[in-house]
């Protein structure tokens, strides 16, 4: 595996190093992600970004023709098996077993021979082949002239969507039509259960490989309709594969259907003359229960089937993009001056977006349903960078997410006890909310997991005002994490301390009171004794008193934020500003991530932060510090950062903004916006990340918008970078949609801020108070931004300059 | 497995519980380890106390018949099974295998018939059976009267050695005597390889259990004499054991040898008349080699077993107790007023000695040769508990262990550069030298190890005078330990700190500035620098700079050493007296030992100490402290150390006697003393303490003894607790052997200084100069001690108060 930074080759500040978008065959378009000829080297990489996926059902953006392939990948959210958890040696409250994402039967293949010679861009002749992530059909769009090795032109297209509307049905139209002659063609429509795995990885982000982890149960066939049924052998959870189709073939073809074990194919053999096509629709449709019975599960995905063939293909193509063109119009960032990185940002929501639309009863995982990277796992980067996008634009997808939060609440619980603490310890990664974390002190110890859930609730019931759900589900979260937080910590001298915990800088682990924990308990703390204000009988059905109440608000008051006098910030951790220096200039290029080239001893004991930590809690709880502070803050952490993950680039674009770095926050913005398209982290093979994607819209809205909801409150400051001449993103509050429009004239910046849904919304901008009603805009001056000294990346690190596209 | 704290059921200070010596059925002796009578539910612990061995080979104390056992037992120092170490979650530098000890072929098994009936203590009746571990003749004595199932009557007796003298030679005289009339006997005397190991644990102090880790590789047998050679799968270690017979029969008896793959067997039947009885002298060898063939370890063990059998079984009894004899008289303990305790002490001394004797290129293991708990590894405890009764008694033994060490400082050295530090990084565990640590916070973070090392060699150099070894030995390792402490440290604010490091006490792990660990890098680096100063040679071989020692000077003179101001106390390291307090009030008896019912996270963060840490920094370095400060220090830490750790009580009982605490030593004495004896910890059936046999030493000699050696100088400062008359010990300096007689003459204490060996030494009593002469012994009054408060313990942790028996 790469150390994923060649982009930082020469590692000097403003290196102008364009990222991948040119390089690697994507074509720029604001609403497609377009690639042109095929790339072996590459194919790994476009499965994952090509990947279509509605939050239950997720097709990795692998071929119809099923080789060439990397990663073929079909996932069922929630569908894992367990894996053991080994200990070289074990530990009290070490998870003896992990879960791990399953690739289940997939249906995507459709495997076409012309003459007797396999479809197969490795061989014979490709004249064209082009493909394209359409954003705004929700479509993956497929066109291809190809010589066969006899010599043989046909022309292949194909559109593929997993239905947004429909949450268990995905469709495949597949047209094969002759260039020249007719030509005689076999197709195999398949479902394919324990297709091959990939090699055991030692990159402990990787996922671990399960060797055919379906075992048969079933399988039916008649018509053009098949299922399949399994079940995994540990977790024992049943799913079916479902698939129908409709052909439209000259007269005289063959058509026969199988179904057996881990194989059920659809065949059709056909003669095709020139000027006609044989023309394909797949229905595929998939379930799964740890409850249900097979012959359920089949009559399930029959019925899913039977309803996707009435709507028809058509239809349903109607129905995806009425949603999206429902999604956009409130919810587009639109950017002038850098139609790139207007690529990146909109292919980055669309995906965040893909990953959580239906989730319905399960998590947003790491990786989304693009790839099993990370096992599958859900962490609390989820809450924290994907679900602020989803709870301004597309509000019941962050609701979806936080009732499966709610749901794995009882183990939650279980963990806490386990860990001799009160209330809910939810888990560091799971798929179940079972905890799967195999490595304690960047696992179990990372308690701020917690207040990222409560953080996203406060969040949610703030912008949606969705009352049900602050009384059954928000309070309930809110509660038992507050009792967690006041069994986590201690007071000494009359102050609150949280000690031996592990804060978002995974490279520094096991510290006492890292500000961002500390800070982000105190407004969950905070935020349970307004919920229980707010909520009295659910407050009350958890016996919560009023004295615990008064000892949230009083372990609040007196939490401590460790600040060095000497040097005028805040220390990330106790301690933290007296460790030793990481020695950055002996650092080599190739040493990156320090995590695969150092110990852990030395990294944790030494000034050197894996992701923004300190500068996370100054966006998250920003109102906790002084602009001073956040200045001097932002200087000292920048110098120590190496971002060796993909979720720190958005945060630090967000400080750098507050601070007045807006040349820094664009070159921030775009580093976390083609973390996948540049391939940024050697990676995005095993899959999407959708924090780093939800970071894309996080920059546009809280970084250049500068929108801060502490509080509940939604404010803004808007910037603008140089190279931009207008930045126009939207924010849905309750009934309300707000557009914010920065635009520079004539070289002076200002604010266009108008409803485009709701009837009024009230906000500040820098300060001043703003009351947008509907038809009526309010435009503000943006300030100047005051003249700021440059900040330092440790040697080597600076991120690449931000150069639009002409 | 018991929590190991049966002795602390009442949890109450003062509570009078005797120790196992009452209970368990071992009669008290003042030379010897009797056990009446056969208990299945005692088996395997009698198997590990009655262990012979001899620093290379181990034999555990199982019946000559086979069975009943438990663990069997067979062990050749240094000979071990490559085992995978699995990572839930892998990370740089974590060791992917490690190393386990191996149950090499049983030597020890001579299967008796009586009649058609297997001599089996389960069935027929025992009449009498009684076994003892001789101290002085150095030989496990068995006497048994048994009845068939069918009613005959014999009597087994045997006696057997594992050679002192003869470090691959063991023997077994075996005797069967019909008690009423003739009886026909038949005699399997075996070698056997691959004997069933034990069940998996999930205790982390446990063995990995190997599955017939043996590969037969020859076998050979004539006349009365067989030979087995194997090799290990994965390590390719080869081994060979060999055996020989002498036989005493009446007329007329048959016997047969054969040998093939993993069993050789010589077979006597006879027909033994009432009067007469049979006689078997058994030679046993071993021998392993990673370089040297399968036939050169076959000579090899044949020419052992020729000479065994040239010296002859008597001879080799009387080569026994002339070792023996020489040991104890210049090292031997009396106790005056206790003698289960004084029992204990010997026993102690013997099986330290045992594990050690004759070593010669292998290490000292926690478990010695007696077990294979903790998979057989050799930790920093054997320098620190083991070493300083060797160094004191039997240096040539201390010797072996440290030239082992420096055999494998080539590992010590990749390691460090592997953790990118400089010098050598010695492994937490090991059998080869390698690291076999999975578990980072407790293994390599804990460098003190390399100061405990250190500071053995320091110590063996001032005890014995051995210049050789200075020059050519402890120099090296000084220098790269020496080393290392200068990497792992840093400068702040002109002190040197060493950051991210586990000290002693393993229930507070990844801190800064452990005082223990500080303490004795600064006496490291000093060493180091002195060492360079005697050696300038071997220094100048090092590269040793002027600069390099002035630096090691320079941060010895810096190193910092946390004080807690307000309270008055150390810090065992940085911020340790803030952290929240443990809950011991709410800890249940059946909740310790901790490790094993809380998560580390939780043992982390508060204020609860496994072992001494901070204590142990004040004896080993307890030039560091005032007085004042000892006491102060000794209070705070007493009511927080929960010994959870068989290497705790040692160091509390020595700094209680030094602080004036007699009685609560001499509680604490007693319980290290019988950590074996009554399996305090409840996992003796795995293997003996040797720590805790080598602290029942040091509690004597440093503890009542006072004695000290800072900077080379012994000193020393005698009491006596209220209930002992009289304590005599022994100590070797260079030449001279100190014998102090501590006594009570009508309620006055004196101690007499007496020259046992050499011409004169000069040393401090209570801080007066004693110079002691051949032939003239000088007494001195000991001071009384002052009156002092008591101290607590955490609650339910107080030690059990010792009441000598009548």
């Amino acid at each position: 595996m790469s150390n994923g930074h060649g982009q930082h080759s020469t590692g000097e500040t403003g290196d102008t190093t364009e990222y991948a978008e040119q390089r690697s065959g994507y074509e720029i378009h604001p609403w497609k992600l377009v690639r042109n000829g095929l790339s072996l080297q590459d194919l790994a990489a476009s499965e994952s970004l090509f990947t279509l996926a509605n939050g239950h059902i997720g097709l990795r953006g692998s071929l119809e023709e099923g080789e060439p392939r990397v990663v073929p990948g079909t996932y069922i959210n929630g569908f894992y098996e367990q894996r053991p958890l080994p200990h070289a040696e074990t530990g009290y409250g070490f998870p003896e077993s992990g879960e791990t994402a399953v690739n289940v039967t997939d249906g995507k293949i459709l495997r076409l021979f012309v003459g007797d010679s396999p479809f197969d861009l490795r061989y014979g002749h490709t004249l064209k082949h082009e493909r394209a992530l359409d954003l705004r059909s929700g479509t993956l769009d497929r066109y291809t002239e190809w010589v066969s090795p006899s010599g043989t032109p046909v022309k292949v297209t194909s559109r593929r969507l997993v239905s947004l509307v429909h949450r268990s049905l995905a469709a495949i139209s597949y047209e094969v039509e002759p260039l020249e002659d007719d030509v005689y063609v076999a197709l195999y429509s398949d479902l394919l259960a324990n297709e091959q795995a990939g090699r055991p990885s030692s990159d402990p982000r990787d996922a671990a490989v399960l060797e055919r982890p379906l075992k048969a149960l079933a399988s039916a066939a008649r018509g053009q309709q098949a299922v399949l049924m399994h079940r995994t052998r540990k977790s024992r959870l049943r799913m079916a594969a479902g698939m129908d189709h409709i052909l439209q073939v000259p007269p005289g073809a063959n058509t026969t259907i199988e179904a057996n074990g881990d194989l059920a194919r659809f065949t059709v053999t056909a003669q095709i003359p020139r000027g006609q096509k044989l023309r394909l629709v797949k229905y595929l449709s998939y379930g799964w229960s740890h409850r249900r019975s097979a012959p359920a599960l089949r009559d399930q995905v029959e019925a899913a089937l039977a309803v996707g063939k009435l709507i028809g293909w058509e239809q349903l193509l109607e129905q995806q993009r009425a949603y999206l063109d429902d999604f956009w119009s409130s919810s587009d960032v639109q950017i002038d001056g850098d139609p790139g990185l207007q690529q990146a940002v909109r292919v980055s929501m669309f995906h965040v977006l893909q990953c959580a639309a239906r989730s319905e009863g399960q998590g947003i995982a790491a990786k989304g349903l693009s790839g099993i990277g990370y096992d599958g796992h859900t962490f609390w980067d989820a809450e924290v960078f994907a679900l602020p996008m989803l709870t301004y634009t597309a509000p019941s997808a962050a609701r979806d997410h936080l009732v499966w939060r709610m749901d794995t609440l009882p183990q939650a619980r279980e963990r806490a006890t386990e860990l001799g603490l009160a209330g809910a310890a939810f888990p560091w990664r799971t798929i179940t909310g079972k905890e799967c974390s195999g490595y304690w002190p960047a696992g179990t110890a990372a308690f701020h997991v917690n207040s990222a859930i409560a953080d996203a609730v406060s969040r949610y019931v703030a912008a949606t005002g969705d009352t049900q759900f602050d009384a059954e589900i928000g309070t309930d979260i809110l509660v038992e994490t507050a009792r967690l937080w006041i069994s986590l910590g201690h007071y000494d001298d009359g102050k609150f301390h949280i000690d031996g915990v592990t804060g978002p800088d995974e490279y520094t682990a096991i510290v006492d009171d890292n500000v961002y924990t500390n800070a982000m308990a105190q407004a969950n703390l905070r935020a349970a004794d307004a919920a229980c204000e707010r909520n009295p009988d659910q407050a009350a059905r958890f016996a919560v008193t009023a004295e615990e109440r008064a000892a949230w608000r009083h372990a609040a008051d007196a939490m401590i934020f460790p600040y060095d006098e000497d040097l005028g910030v805040h220390a990330q951790s106790e301690d933290f500003t007296t460790q030793d220096q990481w020695d950055f200039e002996r650092t080599a290029d190739e040493h990156y991530p320090l995590l695969l080239n150092f110990p852990y001893f030395q990294i944790y004991r030494k000034q050197v932060v894996k992701q923004a930590d300190l500068v996370l809690a100054m966006h998250l709880r920003g109102d906790l510090f002084t602009p001073e502070q956040k200045a001097r803050n932002f200087r000292y952490y920048e110098a120590r950062t190496v971002r060796d993950s993909s979720l720190s680039s958005t945060t630090q674009a967000i400080l750098a903004a507050e601070t007045g770095h807006l040349q820094l926050a664009y070159d921030y913005w775009a580093e976390g916006a083609f973390v996948d398209l540049g391939d940024l982290h050697g990676n995005v093979d095993d899959g999407l990340h959708i924090a780093a994607m939800g970071g894309a819209w996080l920059v546009a809205v809280a970084g250049f918008g500068g929108m801060r909801d502490h509080g509940g409150t939604l404010t803004f400051a808007p910037r603008l970078p140089a190279d931009l001449n207008r930045l126009r993103f939207h924010v849905r509050q309750r009934e309300a949609v707000l557009a914010i429009d920065i635009a520079r004239h004539e070289g002076r910046v200002s604010a266009k801020y108008e409803l485009v849904e709701g009837e009024e919304l009230h906000t500040t901008h820098h300060g001043e108070q703003v009351h947008v009603r509907t038809g009526h805009p309010v435009r503000m001056p943006v300030p100047a931004v005051p003249e700021v000294e440059p900040v330092d990346q440790p040697a080597g690190r600076a991120p690449v300059r931000r150069v639009p596209q002409s």
